[in-house]
């Protein structure tokens, strides 16, 4: 199967669903990653064009540690709408280069207006991905794919409708987030908080409420042409 | 009564309401249908101005069977954006024309951006239309009228709070939806299946549901200065 | 068409739908009063066995003033279990001597537990009526009703999927509810408000929300073999 | 995997899971079937004595179909309550004796009151089962499993988490239906109904949610201690 | 703690939470009043620019009634764009000025665009304040704040999760109210109703609902990193 | 204020909202511990008559720790019955005898029947202990208290309206479980789980989720004439 997942920002995968993406490709699927913006205030003191170049580089060894190309739409932090046409025509390239039968996203209730934006780019595109005409760099998407929502980060307001045991990469996880040094340090910063340790406790709570030790939740969005019945793969 | 359906794309109306909106007619109701978009992306093979125009007459001998003026706002398939100032101001222009009482179009789940898109503006705009400005091509709206969403091609996470007995007219209904010859073809091609087929059997099931044999089902939108106590006329 | 509203308590009716069975009555109709107990607690210093004398005869003269049958099943006050076989057996008898086409009752999460048994009660033997044995006092009931949930006292947590304009029959709905004198004065002492007070803001409310003076709300519960497609009459 | 399916009437399965079911024992998991009452008035005519013998027949041949042990648990029809410790009794020796990793039964939001009480049924002695105490006829259940909800009959107020596709065990699901004789008519009689075309139009509905030809819908129920991470194995 | 409560016209505040801004400044909190639009639109007579003084004027003096600064972001009735970067930096700048613990704004479901509008700019850039860049005229926001949905004007669609008892409050939260004397005459003329009226019936009905004369009801709105611990502090 | 929790189980309170009450009593409310079962099956070797006294005295112990009275019912595990007159009747009494302005107890939704019992009771009979009669033990109750919901042992499934930071109390909540000695042992035999573990991780997930380091989260039941507006008091 092809799986592609969009985060908003670099680090956002690997928070949300990074050990079930190992799972996936363990499992012998293929799995692309992909942020939509390049992380470029995230950050108080490393310049923005600096700090492109750095997380650039995170989420590339990231995706490296689980043998996964992780692609980067250049977009801006804070900056990401829903409805730029210039925009979508990206999200449409996106999915027409990788053909998947499966995506996953933020949720529409996320946290951060990025994250919604995102969200709701994924939607729409997946579907006019299929349609003639925005573009003519690839062939039109062959299908509609399958569209999951991962879990936000504090896991409030977010009632899976499928979990994944990721036991056996939880630890892979925690690597990959490790990878996104200076992420983890503005989080501190800005949020005052310890985003490993947040990680630590969701993977945990959700574990918990699945009936194993480490867990990540998704849900299915119920929409026609969506392949519903397509299992989850892993 | 005044009542205008408003659709995204030329047979969407046929495939959601229009068993009921030929009951409507036939009770004596002025019924008023609407798309929104030419359809101008429905189709691999034919261009897009000939397909527009070959469209607009299968929805306009789609109206001529229950006798209803058929208006297309003209905008494109894939690119409605209910954030496009001169876009709302068509979707303005088109409620103080009619003047409706009630105002039938998609759930704001449904399964596509541009059916989506148009449930906001028509939420939008039935209110605004109200307001003066805007355009002085029509007087304002005399009220801000009923608002009802109808079901979606194949009601996945639609519960309808209420349905329509439409055995009388479904036959008409298909009559209706067969005049989009070039759509039931396309939809074959782009996504693998049978409309008529799906029209059939959704009403089946709404009517298994609602206790007749062939049903619709509708949600009445739920918000203040619409009159929520007018009864749903058929 | 036969309606049948059942309340768990003498009044209870009065207070959340006797602005529409006034109306459904004036339209033609059939309509029946039921309450489930004889409200033998409804207050603190008459003695159980007057008071049950006292409200039999409010009820009678309140339904006396809309033309409609009361009918009491003469259960105790903060006693009805909806698991007890006889209290089922009474209301399927009631049910199938009704032998209504609709039935209005509380909504399972009203407010007290009296209406919460009364609601599930109505729901299980709408439908157990229809099936024979249990009782062989009335023929069996022909069909499994409509069946709609009225308002709660303030209504909390209670969004109508329909609304009916009782501007016209509100006058006569305080008229039946003022019959109830022995409980006004008690849910005065009891709750410390203004019984009439409240009905007054509800329906005013109401009226608000669907566009008039003074309404009533409903919601319908959706499940099979109701006939969820006859229309609510008024 | 060991599997217990339930269902309050000897038919209930085969209308709302069976597909599901023949395509669970195919990949070699071990299915139980079980219906919690003997279908005793399923039947204006045939008295329940009879008719108790006739349906038991019936529904072990529709089990034979597929190779599946059917149990009955020997209750009555429009009797079954959730509340009678006999009655709890009863199921806990059933899931001791099955010992199951996931059990399928009625959704709490069922049609009819029977349907009902063995949803809670169901919730309740799934956990209670594993204490020790409450009879000793069978070791105590060795864990909470997993539980899921089947569609109703006409998909009503039941949106899926997870559809099945059983376009390839479509035929053999009506065959068992089939078995069922006596009560298909009687559904005929009782309300009306081709119980063969509801199940068969419910089948494509839900196919044409899920992209395929035929599907059945389930919801899992999420609570703790049930292994919400297990995948559903078809 | 420092309170900002954010409309979108001139009188909405003092419409769904005049009664809890006085009660919040009487227990000595900051509060800060600001409406997005000037109100422009609000009347069929007065033309727009003389109207733009005279409702500034009256959001003024409604303001001094509690001693609370009253700011205008000075956009267009029925044309705030939540997608609009001006409007974003607009809405920024007032954060950042304000640097709020707590904001108050309409629900994301009220009854007309502006509201919905400013509903999504409140979420949107209470967080994208605390990003740096953006606009130089204040310091970033230091923490996103605690979000709370107000009241729509006839409580529709709207289960308030937190109840104010605003007694005390209720005849200032009146007094405010008729200062805004264009819009009283306006809402009669546009939408044929008492706005004082209604106030004064929604005031009663929360309070009945919250168990005192007059209340007035909020959701919290839940997601990370706003401080959802923080009490409501009256 | 007087505020009275209610767990099904000696240990369910020290789980979900020992934090909230150990910082309720602090700040010089009255707060009254009860649990409805003696824990007679909450273990596997020892006997049910040994065990009884065993967790009764180490609920007393944990009750001590933050000096509030311990009160059980004397029920069994695993047979709650919220349609038991006699145990409706042990409930009336203990509201009675405690008069609470406020009662804390498990969500209807909890994962196991003991549970869901108890909160249907403890909804029950909050009501009906204002009513006259039932029981002479005690006066009735002045009033119908204000009702909460605590979180489950997992958090799925509740998302709550609620959250109070104990991250002073914490340790005090860990040291009263603790004192359930027996129960720990058990449940990690039953379950295979570390209690202390779940409810670190738990404590953990609502506090990031409220904004500090350790929160328990409550949903307040909104229904008529319990106290809506009274404020949570910490």
């Amino acid at each position: 199967m092809n799986i592609l997942a969009i985060g908003a920002h670099p680090d956002d995968l690997e928070i949300s669903c990074a050990g079930t993406l190992a799972k996936m490709k363990q499992a012998g699927h293929e799995v692309v990653l992909c942020h939509a913006s390049t992380g470029d205030k995230g950050h108080y003191v490393i310049p923005a064009d600096e700090l492109i170049v750095i997380r650039k580089g995170e989420a590339q060894q990231a995706g490296e540690l689980i043998g996964c190309p992780v692609i980067s739409l250049g977009l801006r932090d804070g900056e990401i709408s829903s409805e730029d046409e210039s925009v979508k025509t990206t999200f449409i390239d996106l999915i027409r280069s990788v053909q998947p039968d499966m995506v996953i996203t933020h949720a529409p209730n996320d946290y951060m207006p990025d994250h919604v934006a995102v969200s709701k780019l994924v939607f729409d595109t997946t579907f006019t991905a299929t349609l003639p005409a925005f573009s003519d760099r690839f062939p039109i998407a062959k299908k509609v794919p399958a569209l999951y929502y991962m879990d936000n980060l504090s896991g409030i307001d977010f009632q899976p409708t499928i979990y994944v045991d990721v036991t056996d990469t939880f630890e892979t996880k925690l690597r990959m987030l490790r990878k996104h040094q200076s992420q983890l340090t503005w989080l501190k910063e800005h949020d005052h908080v310890d985003i490993l340790g947040f990680v630590e406790t969701l993977g945990k709570m959700r574990g918990i409420q699945a009936g194993c030790t480490y867990a990540e939740g998704f849900i299915q969005h119920m929409a026609w042409t969506r392949p519903n019945a397509i299992r989850f793969p892993v």
